[in-house]
Parts: C-alpha cells; structure tokens; sequence
C-alpha cells in the first residue's frame, strides 16, 4: 500500500511556528515514528509552500497511489483549484489539521477542499495524520 | 478506560434512514464489533432525539468519564446548549460524524460545537467512531 | 386510513393565545368536527412542545401511517433535526400553519422542514387542516 | 360564485415544460375536470406571460369577483407590483405553486406576494388550485 | 414648454387604492387642477401597468420633450430596464412618490431609477408632482 | 406575590461551570438569601435542561403567577418558541442572564426573547435575578 | 408663517467646496433671493458642524416654528440621534440635498432620517430648499 | 439552419443610446452584414421591451428554430421568468451582450439566465452576436 | 457614594417625547424622588445632545466617582467613540434605557457600548435608573 | 500574428479530468486542428498549475503578442494577482471557459479578472477557444 | 511649513488609557521631542472629543496649512461628516494611528476617512506622528 | 542592521505599469537612492509573483534578519498562507502599498496581512518604503 502525505504552506516550521498551536514536535522527527508503527504502508512525504506545485504533486501520484493525507495549511480556506485538483483525481484524499481549526479565527473555519475529499480529521495534533493513515488502511 | 458513546436525533434511525448516506447497517450491530475490538474500554452507549436529554447525559457522564465521542446529528449545527454543556465537562469530547457533512446542504456545514471539542471526524462512515475512539486511546 | 395530526409548540394553548392571530377555537373543539366531516379517515392527534418527543412520535408513525399533518409550530424555523426525521420517513408529511406566516416576523419565512415536505398549505386558520387532509386524500 | 383562475409566465407550457417538475397535463384539460367537480362556482380562466397583464387582469376581476387563485410562476419572487395590486383589491387572493418550491433554486423560496394573500398553497401539482378552491369555499 | 407625467402600476387605483397611504384622490380628478395652475406649460399624461410600455412611451417622448415626471411605482424597486432607458434619453427625468417610501417597507427604500434621474420628491401627496413641474420650470 | 424564576440549559452547573465567567455560587445556596430578603414574595424555582420543559413549566405558571423571571440559558439566542411562548402568557417576564452577554461571543448578543420580554437585565453576576425581583415588585 | 433652514457639517463651505457637485455659489448669497421671493414668509438660517447642536436647535424651534427644512450632511447616513429627535417634534420636517445623493458613494443612499420626515427632495441644487419651502406652504 | 437573433428592453436605441458604451452602429444596419455573411443561415430578428413579450416570442420559436442569440438587456440580470422560460425550450440558447457587462455596474454581474443558457459571449460589441453565430454552427 | 446619572440625546425631552415609549415623566420631577429613596447617595445628574460632551463629562468624573449610569440614548447604537471612552474609565458604568429597546426598530438591537459596561438594564420606564443605582450598591 | 493560449490549473489534466464536464478531448490533440484551421496565426500554447507562473508568462508575452486567450481556471475566482497583471499588458485578453461556470457551483460565478479582460466566452466546451480566437482576428 | 497636528476623541487620555494598547506616554511629553527633532516646521496641536469641533478646526486650517496629521480616533470608523471635510480642503491629510488598528476589533478595520486621505499609517505607536511628518516633508 | 524588502507580484512592472496609479519609476532605480540614504542599513531586495516564493524567501529570512518590509501586491487581500507565515517570523513585518489602497476598489481595503504586520504605510507613492524603513529603526 502506498500513501503520500502532503504538507501545505509553514508546515515545514513544525516545531518552530506558534508551539502553543502546531506543538514542538517538527514532522521530520515524526515521521519515522508513524513509518515504524505501520511498517506495512509504503509513506511518502512531500512538503510544499506554493499551491501550484501541490497540485503538481498530487496530479503525480493521485492516480497510482491507494490515498494521499493532505495538510493543505492556509491554501485550504483560499484554493478552489486545490479542490479542483482533488475532484480530478482516482485515488481518495484525506483532509487534516493538526490544530482544530473551528477554534481559531473565523476565516479558518471554511475549507474548499472539504467536500472533495473523503473525510475530515482536526485537532488531535499531530496524531491527526496517523487516524488519517488508520481511516485509509480500513 | 470508560468512554460514552452518545447519539442525537434520528441516528436511531442508522441502517433504516437513507442508506445512501449513513450506510445500512444500525448502530446496534456495529457496536459489539467495535466492543470487541476494544476490549480494553468500557464502552457505555446513549441516543436521545432529545437536545435537552443529550445535555443532561454529558452532565452525568462528562465530570467522572474519559472521553465522549458525540454525534450530535443536527444539533451540531443549531445547538449552542451544546457548545455550553461541553465546555462545561471535564472530559474531552470528539464530535463525530458518519457521512461527510461539508458535501451536503449549506447549513450542514456549520457546527456550534466543534470549537470547543478536542477534535472533529467526519465522513468515513461507522469507523468515525472508532477512529475517535483512537484518538481518545492516544 | 391512517393519518397523524401532529402539533408542535404552544399549539396546546389555542384559543388561548393570541386569539388575533391564532383565532378563539381550541383544537379540542375542532378536531371532532373534522372526524365527523371525514368519518373513512382514521385520525389520530398529538401534540408536544419538545423538540426531540415530536421527532419519537414521526418515529413510531412514520413507516406504518398513510400521511403526517405537522404544524410543527415555532421549531418550523429552527430544526433542522425535523428536517431530518422527515426525510426519513416512508410517508408523505404535509406542512400547514394556521396563521399567513409570510405576513408576520422575517424569521417565520424560513421553513428548515419545507423542502423534505411534500407540500406546504398555511394561512387558513383551522381550515389549514381540512385542507391538508384533502390533498392527502387526493 | 365567481372565482378567477390566473396564470403567469411559461405555465401555458404546462404538461410541455419540465415533466419532471410540472407534469404532464396540461391545464387546458384539467380545467374541465375541475369546474365539473365544483358546479356551483363559476371559474374564468386567464393566463399570461405579461406582468403588468396580469395586474390588468386582477384590476379588472378583484373588486367584483369573489376571490382569486394566482399562479404567479417566475413572478412571485420579483414583482413587487403584483405585490402593491394585490394589496388593492377587495376578494382574497390565495397564492398556489404546482411544485414544492422550497426543495428547489434558493431564489424560489422568496415570494413577495405571499405576504399579502390570504394563504398559500405549493407541492400538490394541479391538485394545489383545487385545494385553493377547496379554501375559498370555506 | 411640453411635459410627461407618467405613472405606472396600480396608480391608475389612486382614489380606490389604499387610501391612507396614497389618499383619496384620483390622478383623473388632480390632472385638470395642475394644468390650469401651469397654463404655459403642455402636460401629456400616460399611465402603464406593464413596464416594457414605460419604456416605449419614454423612448417615444425622450428626445423630443422637456422632461418627464416619472412615477415608476413598483417599478422603481425592481426595474433596471427603467435605468437604462432613462440614462438614454436626452431630456432630464425627475423621479417622484406619493407616500413617503421611506416609511414603510424596507424594499421600497432602494431605487435603481434614482441614480439616473435628475432629482428625487417623495412624500408630498399628489403635491409631489406639482414640486417636480416646479423643479423642471426652475 | 407569587413569582417564578426560571433556568434554562446548563445553569443547574452554576457553580461548577466556568466560574471565570458565572461565578463559583450554585444557585441553590443563593436561593435561601435571596428569599430571605424578599418574605413577602413567594418564590418557585425550576430548572430544565430542555427547551419544551420549559415551555411546560410557563405554561403552567403563566397564568396565574404575578411574574416570571428567565434565565433561559443558551436557548434565549436560539429559540423562537420561547419567544412564542412568552406572547402567549398573561403574567409578565423579564429576562435575566448572569455574566454580561454582550462581552462575549457575537452569537450571544442576539435574544429571540427580548422583544416579547418587559424587560433585559444582564451583566451583574446572581444579582441579576434580585434586580429583576426588584422591578417586579415596582 | 416661521421656517427654519437648518444645514449640517460641511455646508458652511458651499461655493467653495467641491464646486462639481455642490455648485459654486455660497448659502449665503442665496438666501437673500429666497427671502425676497417668499416675503410672507419669516426664514431662519441656522448651519452647525455639530450633530447635537442641531439638536439642540431643532429642539428650540421644533415646538414653536411652521416647519423645518432640514439639509442634515453627512449625519443623515449616521445619525440615529436626529432621527429621534424630528420624531419627537411638532412641526413638519423636511429632508433636502442639493445633490442626487443616489448617484453617489453606496454610503450617502441610507438616509436614517427620510422615514421620519414628511417628504424628500434631492438632486435640484440650491433649488432644492425653495422646493422644500413651496412644500410647506402648500 | 433557422436563427433567431433575440434583442431585450432599450436595444431598440442601439446606435443612439451611450455609444461610449454600446457603440454608434444600430443593429438595423449590422444586421444585414451578418446575413450577408451568413448566406446559409435563415436570420430571424426581433426586439421587444417588453419581458413577457420576449417570452411569448422564445416560447413561439424555442420549439422550431435550431437556436435562439438572446440579448436580454437590462432582464438579464432580473427576470426568473426568462429563465423558466429558457429552461422550457428544446433549442440552444446563447446570451450575448455588446458590452462587457462585469466592468460596469456591480448589478450587471450577475445574471439568471446564464445557468440555462449552453453559453455565454459578452464584450465584443456588435461582434459577439456573430461569435454567438459561429457557436451555433460549430 | 458618589454617582453620576448621564443621559444622551434627546432625553432632556423626556415627558414630551413619544409619551407611548417614554412614559410622560420628565427626568427632573423623577430625580428627586430617586434621591429621596437613596439619601447615602450623592447623585450627580448630567444631560448633553452632543456626543462629545458625553465623553468629556465622563471623562471628568470617572475617575473619581464611584459608578455612572448611562443612558446613551441614539448614540448607543452608533457610538464607537464612547466605547473608548468607557474602556478607559475606572469607574464601572451601566448602561440603561427606558424603554424595551429590542421590541422596537432592528437599528435599537445592536449596541456599541454593552460589551464595554458592567451590565445592561432596559425596558423598565424610569424605574430602570433606580434598578442600576441597586446594582452599583450590591 | 502572434497569439498566446494560457491554461492555468488544472487544464493539463484535459481528457482525463471529469470528462462530464471538461470533455474527453486533451488540449495537445485539439491544438494541431486549431493551427490547421488558422495557419496564418502563430499560437503559442503555455501551462502552469503556479498562479505567479501564469503571472510570469503573461508578463514575457503581453507587451509583444497581439492577444492572449485565458483560461484561467479555478484562478479566475481567486486571484486578483491576475486581474492586477492583465490591467498592466499592452495586449487584449480575453477570457474563456469549457464550461458554463454559471450552471455550477456558485463560487464559480464571479470572476476577478472579467472586468479587466476585453470579453468573456464560456460554455462551448473546446470551441471557446476558437470563438476567442475569432474575436481576436476581428 | 505649517503642520496641524489634530486628535480625535479619548486621545487626551493617552498615558492614561488602556497603556496596554496605547503606550505610557502622554502627548503633551511627547510633543515637545517631535517639535526639537524636526525645529524648521511649526507644529500647532489641537484635541477635541466632539466631532463637529474636528470639522471646525479642519476648516480653520485646511486652506492655509501645508498639511493635517489627523488621528481621528473612533471617528476613522463612523464619521462620513470627517470624509467630506477632509475632501473640501486644500492640504493634505494623512491618517495616523496609534496602534494596529487591524489586529483589534472588526470594527476597527474600516475607515471612512482612508480614501480622502493622502495615505494612512498605523501601528508604530507615537512614531506614527513622527512617520507622517516625515511624509508630509517629502 | 540587515533589512529585506520584499516585493510581491506585478510590482517587477513598477513604472511600466499603470503609471497614474503607481508612479513611473522603477524600483530599480529607486533602490540605489534609497541605500544612499541609509548607508548604516544593509537593504536586500527580492521580488516574486509566486505566492510561495515569498513563504521561501520569509523563511529564510525572518529568523535572522532585523527586519521585513513587504509589500505583497494582489495577494495582500487574498493570502491567509502569508498571514500564517508572517505569524511564525521572528523579526518584525511592514505592510507597505505605494497606492492609497483604501481609495481604489472595494476588494483592495481589506488585508489578511495587517493583522499579523507590526504596522501598516499606504499611499506614499515609493516613500512608503522609506517610512517603513524609518519605523524599523526607530
């Protein structure tokens, strides 16, 4: 089985952006952590802070992968071509969030690229992402 | 561990309501698989059509459990008793749902209590509940 | 066959409560007449200012009754949890309120439960009724 | 008893126009069944694309007939001169619509004669002016 | 010196109309009065219940008239057809009312013709249409 | 004098929940004070949970006591049966909250139930319900 | 016969400020020619910059003076305090402005005080208070 | 191959009206150029200012023509009735405008007929009827 | 103790105002019976039209003085500048109206100093100063 | 004659991307018919799925093409980066879509660039490049 | 050179009011600094909390001043009285604040007077005065 | 002291662009006058019209730098991913426009930067930039 994780814009300062939001675990020190638990899963990651290449990203792997896990950070309440790009693809999205965002500000509570994708995980920090890979293994 | 599970209105209905979107399986079959799935956790389950009811069972249930995992059918989306009972708890509480609400009507896409749970799930069916149920283990 | 005649909040106090608007006939002393003029029609009448106990009563009569007449009263404009109960029913539901909603308040012109309808009949006084027993009859 | 029948726009297209929607009759062989079933009231029929044909028309019948059953179709939802016309006339008006138009376009949800009709009747298909005659009657 | 004064729907009621908004007056009656105030001025009078004919009749008498006195009624609030056809023309439009539109419904307070008119009397009875002479005489 | 005070969702927490915000008293140790202060005054108490409970329990009271004084919690922003309710009854109501709602959420500064109240006191902690004593008694 | 002409902020600089829209002769030249034009007529000229202190004068004249004609700025799109204020006076007021306020910003077509004034005139110059003055003496 | 070229309220005043915006050629003169161009193609023409005749005309030819070029004017951006109407026709409709409508008024964006329309060409002057043309054979 | 009683525009007509909403009671006959009841209290009483003054006369006092209630009449609704001013005293102000602001005009329902005062009292005549004057003595 | 064709995000998935809506024809084999059809003009053709790319090509080749056709996809709703480039060219643009945007979702019927580009085409699958293309050469 | 310094309501507080936001500093300390920092222009400085008296002293100075530093405090956010002023003068204007007004309330982020204005600077505390003389000097 | 000022997209066309609006100088040949004049300051410059560019290149710089002025052209109003990304900097950020945004079109006024900005300088023409440079030292 093989997934991609994408991460969207500032998700590379994981563990140095706002720690009292995002944590202070970077995605890098994670990342072999969530490889290890789930050895059977052949996990890809790919971080980008220009929405067009994360669409370039998904167009190349959404379909021959079995599911792409997408942070798609700030471009996720502004990019319909985001959604666009989700709607165009095989294989099934899964849109999380590290923080929960229907706590935070006002213009972070709608997502473009929600009703595209198969479902919705938020606010479990970083855990997000593994429930993410448990909703797609199931 | 003792989790409640809690249901709002018409998920009574589960595997008779409109299969094509909550699926055809009742909430009364799949929970002794997910009992037994995790046998560690004490799974207590209520469903009330009730707003005021579902407020009185967090009200017992939310001082002295580990976690709830609320499913609050519409209410979530007109209920700010909801979001004040929840904030009142002591205990983290998941709000769930079965189907993907961002792809459906309009008004399903607001909900009053997610600001103040721990976390959302929605649109990977029944397993919703066990993936919180993950997320409350974690 | 077999009809419901379903009131909904403070509907209980008719001819008591703002006869001007709601007329000096209580449903008690209509509701016979109603039976004598449709002796074939099996007409059973219920009533409840509680939300979740008017979705039960769909509930139960909803899959074995020829139709529902729900004047769902003040929750019209509010539930979206009757909208739902609604929808899931296997009989046709006939929407009617006494008075012209459209000529009072602005926030009695929204019907959350209009669309999952099969009709809406309003502004007639008790006669409302009558009518909606007829189209179901039809 | 005299009663008018007044159609607006593109419902001389009944039983051509969107099956789906309106049906397939026509309301030129409805009518005949419709003044068979009510002998006793006298129907005149009109219909017109024309919105200030339609105020000549109710100028013309409102202050001497008995009551009026309007099908204002497209114009129910912008014309606020059939709104001052219906205001100025001196029998009822009773506002019908073949289908339901709460499950429809969210423009069609706003009327803005119904506030001053006397009721409203929609969903019923033809059934819906019956129901209107039915009411006028009472 | 030659003038239109032109109303449209429903003024041709005025007298019969609601007569504690727009009095009990008819325009047929007020006419010969304000000829014989203003012998020097050529008053044609048109009135119309269909809003394509005030186009016509605009169009008709716009580049040749000294100004017409435009009473659009319902119009006013609805029409940007009548907005384009005033910006057309070469001779000044005034808008007027009889009641003050401002003290009743909220929809009555915005009018598309008011930006392309030359000046705006509302409020003054039929008296609003002497000021409007007065003000294309100035 | 026969008064009621009523409390909506949550406030059977009083005490318990946020005292950041309504302070650490519960309202049954204020009670005794306050009925102490006030001999002449015959003071019931009730609480619910559910929004139709306490349309029941004004029912009941509304008329015959002298004044009901209502906490209705988070229902007062979302429920138009309350506010029918109220129109109904022949006694008095004043609304009474006890932190100052106005300083909170955006969605807290909107009451269905003020309009149809004599009255609004808010803001001043538990002595809100003694000021609103106060001016029943005027 | 006593009139007030009240004018607000700003219309001290008339002549001098933006000439294109406000024409380029002062108040003050013009009202000698209105004066003389009206001789039966007693015209008080008052202007303030101050919001309350037109208050304060209509407050001194509005019990006492035949009518107000009233060129309230830039506080007609902002103040709820006039319009309370010519709400509690005897004598007519009316509302004037020298420009068509409607084909200007979207902010100066909300005028709070139009709907307790007795009429409205726009858009003639300083035509506009001799129209106004010809309306209080009919 | 039967065309009809369909022209809204105040295109009658093409060549006449604003030619900064619309051009100084009326569409009697274009008009025989395109069929000149178009020699296999039979061009019908015609132009109302009136709304419901524009639908008596679409309802006339909408069942015959192989496609109907619709400039609706200033209904374009108002009448529901034209795209009930629109929606009712077995032949293509295309909606031109001469200008382009999205860089003027705010209110000329949006239209309800473009939905039902196969597609929509605006901003070419007098050219776009001949681009709606080529549409309709391609 | 010392209290200032604050009233804004057009209060200083109180009595003579809309004796339907404000009761026909002038402030000045009203205060000395208030003192009378509470002769501990020093009450200070000031009235202006001008919203500035407000701000200056708060400014002066409340520092120094032990509570202001303040009637902020018109300037409520639209005053930014006094919710400055408010923040910055160190006084607690209470904000109150006379009538029942919420069962009047949708403009009355919003207000710019509520979230900046200690507590709002509305809707109980002239009785709501004495109900502020017990809260500022809790 | 020199062209360019711009297709922004998501349009290099052509022929593959729901071909219900877009066609199931690629770009690359419908540019060889579109040069046949017009050998005189030269047509470059660019992709990029970056917003700023398409910014960069259309500065390289706005000030020495002779026009541009872009279909900027879901960009044209998003982007005013764009609308500020198209405003800066030399170059006519001209805007074209595949589908008819307007009988989409809603978020799909405004444009940030229409107002900036020389007109708009959309609707007629690939064709609308061509129509652009004529609409050029005119 | 001849500089207005103007301040707008509650900003004879600054030192005193809410320090937090403003800074400890009042500006009768921090004038003298600005006026030995910059000798060669001769700096008058006026505060006012009465709107009207801003527009008075604007008028006084604005047709012989090189320029107005204007903080017009809660004003910027509801006077259109201000934006008229400031555009009949004859200097320029330019808008300061104290803090960031856009990372406070919403209602803090529009200003009335920023589009008459020759630019605007927030957010650099009392520098922001010296910012705009620095502007002005240029 | 180490400085970056950042220009965002279209701003590489200053002074080919638009001239009326942003001036006919390069900010090429601005940047040397600008070093000049502040000798001790080491100003980098970077220009993208990549949204993502800019993320990069704030990355980079806003963990060590002294200082960011940006000016981020169309994507001011539109990125929340640069709001995010100016949140996580250490240094501080200027908003700088060279424009007067808030006197251009609506959609201009409103930034998702400013909030996150240490402060904002607008409408200076290129001296925006020297102002900010003079707020970072102070």
């Amino acid at each position: 089985m093989k997934i991609l994780i994408l991460n969207g814009p500032n998700l590379n300062l994981l563990g140095v952006r706002e720690p009292g939001i995002y944590g202070s675990c970077s995605f890098d020190s994670y990342l072999p952590l969530l490889r290890e638990r789930y050895p059977a899963v052949d996990i890809e990651y790919r971080q980008s802070n220009i929405e067009g290449e994360l669409i370039n990203i998904m167009q190349e792997t959404g379909f021959s992968y079995d599911g792409i896990i997408l942070n798609a950070g700030a471009y996720t309440h502004t990019s319909i071509a985001l959604h666009d790009c989700i709607r165009s693809l095989k294989c099934p999205v899964i849109e999380v969030h590290i923080s929960n965002v229907h706590s935070r500000e006002e213009f972070r509570r709608h997502s473009y690229i929600s009703p595209v994708c198969k479902g919705v995980i938020c606010g479990f920090g970083l855990d997000s992402y593994r429930l993410a890979l448990e909703a797609l293994l199931c």
